[in-house]
Order: C-alpha cells, then sequence, then structure tokens
C-alpha cells in the first residue's frame, strides 16, 4: 500500500511508561509539533525493553505510515536497543562514528564521569543513517531509510529525556524541507474557556486560517498558523473590540511575564496583601529568577487579627463589613502598600472553600484591592469550580487588573488606531 | 499462539492524543493499576477516531495479549465507536440494554439536560458483553469476550474522562477473581533521589517483597506489595535506623498533609516568614482546606527592608551578616511569631538563584529559623539542582523540621520499641 509522505506513527519505548511510572509526555509533545509541521499521526504506540516488542511496534508503525518518530532506548545499557532493532528493519550493520564517539566522550569529561566500553554503544548507528547531534546530552539520535514493498520509510530516532529530545526535534524539522514552517502568532486570553473562544472564533476558522488552542492553566493560548499579516492585523482587531476583558497580550507571554516586565518598564516597585490565595501571587512573582528588583514582599493575613495587627485594617470594619468586603479589600492594599513602602499595593480577599461561604458570599465570592499614589480601588468577582480555580484566577486576574492600561496602551501600540 | 491469562495491552482512543493537545494519563493510569493487579503490560497502543485505526489496534493487541483494557470512544456522537467495533471484531450483534438507558436518563434529568437520540447508543453493547456501572457518569462500561484462534480474549472498555474511568477500574479489579489483591503499604521520604533508596533497598527486594517507587515532587512514595506483617515490620525497622533523615511517614501522607496534622493534633498555631521562598510556604499550607485553624499567616520580605520594618530584624545585623545568616534567619522567625501572635513561627531565607550566589553563599544556600515558646534555632541547608528545587525543598524541608519531634513518636508508635 502507498502512503503518503507526512504520515507519521509515533513509537515510544521504555519500560517505566508501560509500568505507568512515567506519563508518556514526549508522544503528545511529538504529536503536537509534528501537527505544526504537516504530518498526519496514525497512531501511537509504546513498547517496553524486550526486543520481540520493539521490533513488532516498529514493524507494525512502518507499516502504517511513512515516517516513524520514536523516543528513548538510546542509552548505553542491555536494554537499550532502538539503534539495532531498526539496524535489523533496514537490512543494515551497525557502524561506529568517530565525531559522535568524541561527543561522548567531551560529555563524560565535562562531568568528570569515567566513560565505560558499554559507552561505545551509543556511537553505533545503522550504516547510512543520518546523524542527529545532541547539545543536551550524550547519546545523538538518528535518521534511518528503509524501504517496505518498493516505497521508502524513515525512522527518526530520538532520546528519551525530554530536553534532550524537544531541542533535537525541533532542530531536525526545520531543516526538513517536507516539513510545513508555519508561519505562526499567538494570542494569550485569561478568563476565558476553549469552546467559548473557539465558537467566537469560528468566521476566522472558515478563512483559511488553522487556529490552535492551547491550555495553560489557568491561561489559554491561541495560535495563528500561516495568516497573513493582513489576517493577523484583523485577528487582532476583532479579538481587541470583543475580547478586551479577557485579553492578556499579542504573544505567549503569561500573566507573571507580563507583571514582571510592567513593573520594570514603569520603574515601579510592588507588595500583597493576600488572604484566600495564602501566599500564592507572591510565589507567583518570585518564580521568575530577578522579581527583586520590583518585588518587595507581602503580608499573608489570613487570620483576622493579622489584618488588622499588621496590615492596619480597621477592626469596626471588619467587624461591620466581615473580612471579604470591599473596604477591607481597599484598607489591605493601602496598609501593605504603605508598610513596605511600595509604590503599587495589592489585595486579595475572599472565600477559596469549599466551606465558609454564605448566601449572600457564595464559595468563589472574592474582593481585590488596589493602592497607588493616586488612591485606592476595589474589584468584585466571583470565581467558580473549586478551591484551586478560585484561588489562582483571583491571583493571576488581580495582577492582571493592575496593568490593565499598560496592557491596553501595548494592544493599541500591535494593532494601531485609537 | 496461547498466551498466559494475565498479559494485557493498553488501548486509547481519541483524536485530542493524536494532536498533542491531551497527554495521556489514562494510559498511565492502567498500567500503574494493572501492575498492581499481577497484570503483564505488552503494549500501549492509541488510535484516533477512524474506523479502521481502532479495529487495527484493537487486533494488534488481541493478537498480543489476553486481556485489552481500553479507554473513550463511548460517548453519543458518530466519532465514538468502541462498542460498535468491539462487536464486530467478537461477531456478535450490538444489544440494547434497558437498565443502562435508564441510568443515562436519570443522569440527563438530573442536570436537566434534554436528551436527544443519539443518546440511545450509549445504552447499546455488544451482546452478552458484562456492563460496568457508571456511577461518575452517563456511559456505562463494558466487559466483552472473543475468541481468537479457539484462545478466550477479553476487552475491558472504560470511559475516556479519567473521574469516571478510575473508579470503574477499581471496581472491576476487586471484582475480578484472577486479579491480585496487592496488600500493600507505603513509606514517604524527603530528600533522598529514587535510586540511592532504591540501592539501600535491595537487600529487601532480593526478598519476596516487590517495590515500588513513585515520585511525587519533592517527595518519593515507596509502595511494598505483598508483604507479611513481619516483613513489613523490619522494613520500617530498617527505614529508621538508616533512612531517619529523609523519613516522612510509614503512610504515603505529604508534608503539608502531615504538618496540618500536626499543628491540630497538638493544638497549635503557626505563621511563617519567607524570604527566598517568597510565599510558597504559605501557598502550600493553604492549598489544603481548613488551614484557618492553625494558620494565622505570614509575611513575604523579599526586600532587606521588610525583614527590618514588619520583622524587626536588626539592621546592624543584616548589614553584618547579610540577609541569608544564621542571626537573620532566627530574628525573622521570632519576629513573625511575635508579630502574628503564633505558637511557632518558621523563617526561610536563601540564595534561590540563578544569580545572587558568592564563594561563601553559593546559589542553594539556604538559612530556615525556628521560634517557639522555648526559644529559636536556626538550620542551614545547600540545595541544588536550581531555583524552582532549592525553593521547593526548602519549603519543604522547613516544615519537616518544625514537626521533627512529632513524626519520631509517630514513627515510634508504629514500629514500636524505643
Amino acid at each position: 500500500m502507498s502512503i503518503p509522505r507526512l504520515t507519521a506513527c509515533i513509537v515510544s519505548t521504555g519500560e517505566e511508561v508501560l509500568r505507568g511510572e512515567l506519563i508518556d509526555s514526549n508522544s503528545a509533545e511529538l504529536a503536537r509539533q509534528l501537527g505544526e509541521a504537516g504530518f498526519e499521526i496514525q497512531l501511537m504506540l509504546t513498547a517496553g525493553d524486550r526486543r520481540m516488542d520493539l521490533d513488532f511496534v516498529l514493524r507494525t508503525a512502518l507499516d502504517r505510515a511513512g515516517w516513524v518518530f520514536m523516543t528513548g532506548g538510546l542509552g548505553p545499557t542491555e536494554d537499550d536497543l532502538t539503534a539495532e532493532v531498526v539496524a535489523q528493519l533496514a537490512q543494515v550493520p551497525l557502524q561506529f562514528d568517530l565525531p559522535s564517539w568524541q561527543h561522548v566522550e567531551r560529555r563524560f569529561a565535562e562531568f568528570g564521569i569515567p566513560l565505560t566500553e558499554n559507552n561505545r554503544k551509543q556511537a553505533m548507528f545503522p550504516a547510512g543513517a543520518q546523524i542527529l547531534a545532541n547539545p543536551n546530552g550524550t547519546a545523538p539520535g538518528f535518521v534511518a531509510s528503509l524501504s517496505l514493498a518498493g516505497d521508502e520509510r524513515r525512522v527518526v530516532a530520538l532520546p528519551g529525556p525530554p530536553r534532550e529530545m524537544q531541542p533535537m526535534l525541533r532542530t531536525f524539522l526545520a531543516s526538513l524541507p517536507q516539513a510545513r514552517k508555519a508561519t505562526h502568532s499567538f494570542m494569550r486570553f485569561l478568563g476565558i474557556g476553549e469552546s467559548s473562544l473557539a465558537e467566537a472564533m469560528r468566521p476566522w476558522a472558515d478563512q483559511n486560517i488553522e487556529l490552535g488552542y492551547r491550555a495553560i492553566f489557568p491561561e489559554l493560548e491561541l495560535k495563528l498558523y500561516d495568516a497573513s499579516e493582513a489576517q493577523i492585523h484583523s485577528l487582532r482587531a476583532f479579538a481587541l473590540e470583543n475580547f478586551a476583558d479577557y485579553l492578556l497580550d499579542f504573544s505567549s507571554l503569561g500573566t507573571p511575564e507580563l507583571f514582571a516586565r510592567y513593573l520594570t518598564e514603569t520603574g515601579q516597585t510592588f507588595a500583597v496583601a493576600e488572604s484566600c490565595t495564602g501566599g500564592l501571587v507572591g510565589k507567583i512573582i518570585t518564580d521568575l529568577p530577578g522579581a527583586s528588583a520590583y518585588f518587595l514582599g507581602g503580608v499573608v493575613s489570613y487570620a483576622n487579627s493579622a489584618k488588622h495587627d499588621l496590615l492596619g485594617v480597621d477592626a469596626a470594619t471588619l467587624a461591620e463589613h466581615g473580612a471579604v468586603s470591599e473596604p477591607v479589600a481597599q484598607q489591605m492594599a493601602r496598609g501593605v502598600r504603605e508598610r513596605f513602602g511600595a509604590d503599587i499595593g495589592l489585595s486579595i480577599t475572599g472565600i477559596a472553600g469549599p466551606d465558609g461561604g454564605t448566601d449572600q458570599k457564595p464559595v468563589g465570592t472574592v474582593w481585590l484591592g488596589r493602592a497607588d499614589a493616586h488612591g485606592t480601588a476595589a474589584r468584585h468577582r466571583q470565581f467558580v469550580r473549586g478551591r484551586e480555580w478560585v484561588r489562582t484566577f483571583a491571583a493571576h486576574d488581580g495582577l492582571r487588573w493592575l496593568m490593565r492600561d499598560w496592557l491596553q496602551a501595548r494592544w493599541r501600540a500591535t494593532v494601531g488606531g485609537g
């Protein structure tokens, strides 16, 4: 049977996957990148470390597609059979590759680990294979050609560790003439689900623009493939007109990265008063290195007494309005700004659940406060879907709220007009 | 070819997996649970929504194992072909099952959604199949028997959503006479890697005790299968003697859950002063609902001025010893304990990297402080492997340090002696 050229099967090998100790994220990453490059994926197959199983899945895969992309089995141990099995299928011998061996030697020398005779294995490839350099690890990958009933097939063998596999795959696809070099651009959203956005974008999907959605909790990334400059421009203007409440950026930057740029560009410092988020805002901000340039710190005022003692929230206000209320949010923001001497103060107080909700303030009720040189403001939100969602959305929503004007200027600078 | 009874292949179906939009966590969960039940997994296979592909992977799987466990394709749409394809392979017609239909009707009524004719499909099964109830969703699963070259084979079809699949699988395995009902017990560790622990445990692995390791970042869970009471006891005593520095518990509870129990059982309140962890300790503690019973809050003193202004750290001490130092850690812990009126105060100050390290205080240097009614203490740690690891280990290490005595008493209560 003749098979169109850009069909592929994905094969992974490794006992850890068959034992359920490892979730096979490599295959998902391969599927995504190959899909973008224009491959149509037929099947995914996983075998353990037995030769007969690996041989079987490779034969099965080669029977079904023009390309087989496989991960794993390139290590130095006896269980690592990829090169051997592929050579056998291609009916060629294994061949020693001196530059690859020198690469292995260099890697071991760098880490001061003694080389063993086993490691020579990592420089043996099916004769005639194209060797794929591995700048991030020991084992090079390879591409072997073989023919099946007169049709040419290719096996692309990649290493198992994701940080070695992913760059090698990208480099290979970039060098492959048949692969689609998608020009793509991104948009990023917060607070809108994939199905709602996809529904609204339907007119664009009908115009030869391929749209890809990717949930990066709690955000949503939209990727536009092969759109012209004019189409990208119209689509951005459309998003700005219809989804400004959910738009983050015309890029793949997320809330924390954008917030770091906002503070850096505007030269402001920041402090946060957290109640229901319990430290999550500070954690997100300090996940990024270099945060000390703009993040002074925060108070986690989980107990009401801490809202009063550490942030100066008025006891009467607490008693009258409750901890989850507009005036308390405002006083928390003002208090944390003053105590840290920050340019901007943010506060978050809410009911994350599962308990603690009332009819008037159900689980998911959140009040946010902001304070800067111009004064204070508050914002009410009602989040859904449980504790983790409420907390995560509240933290991201608060940061986006603070940089709203800056984001709008950034959008306009991209889309133009005014 | 005759195949031993407890061999299995795992099949998943769904375009989202082939497109890389979804990582196939169902197959990993199946592999783990089937492995525990004594099945030997041969292959994993994934097909999209095309009938010929699903038919092909099922045939391939049935050819290689006595059992095929599959997920997905039980929904009401045209793409959902599982029952149809299995019936064809088993050479039986599809049959309507009234109780299943009544279950579907009830589920829809509960959610107030109108039923369509399509939904009748979810009550159609290969004739003679055993039907598996789905208390968590609409689509029941089923077990179909078929014979292949005279040998009996079984296909177990489970729904795709993990929260429906997992309980159905557990119920099915519990009812299966051939399945191993593993008695197992857990140990949980922090700060030791899988390879080191496995090496030290080798003598036990040679004694017919099967050991399973599972990394739950930053911790490590060890599972003992089918060990006798006496063996479990000896192994615990061995761990206590050799790994007390890394042991968390003789259970699968992690640091945050144990810390919550520690505070609850001892009736103490807690506050935290965080520098390099930036709010992570508070975040971890408040991930658990009910934390307000013992967690008063914290100060994230990312800037040095905040260590002085909000926690009362002496300016001269800061200048002389630096922010990452024993006296500053102690003063931070004392300060946060006093300001929150907490029974226990913890502090964490360190260099998370990638920048900011010096020869004397390289990246990964962390000082922890504790303060309670008896006084203050400090602890020095040197963590490795980058910002995320340093921060995560520091947070977990700090919490374990605080409850060390309580943990030891808990271990002794389990192992006995003294």
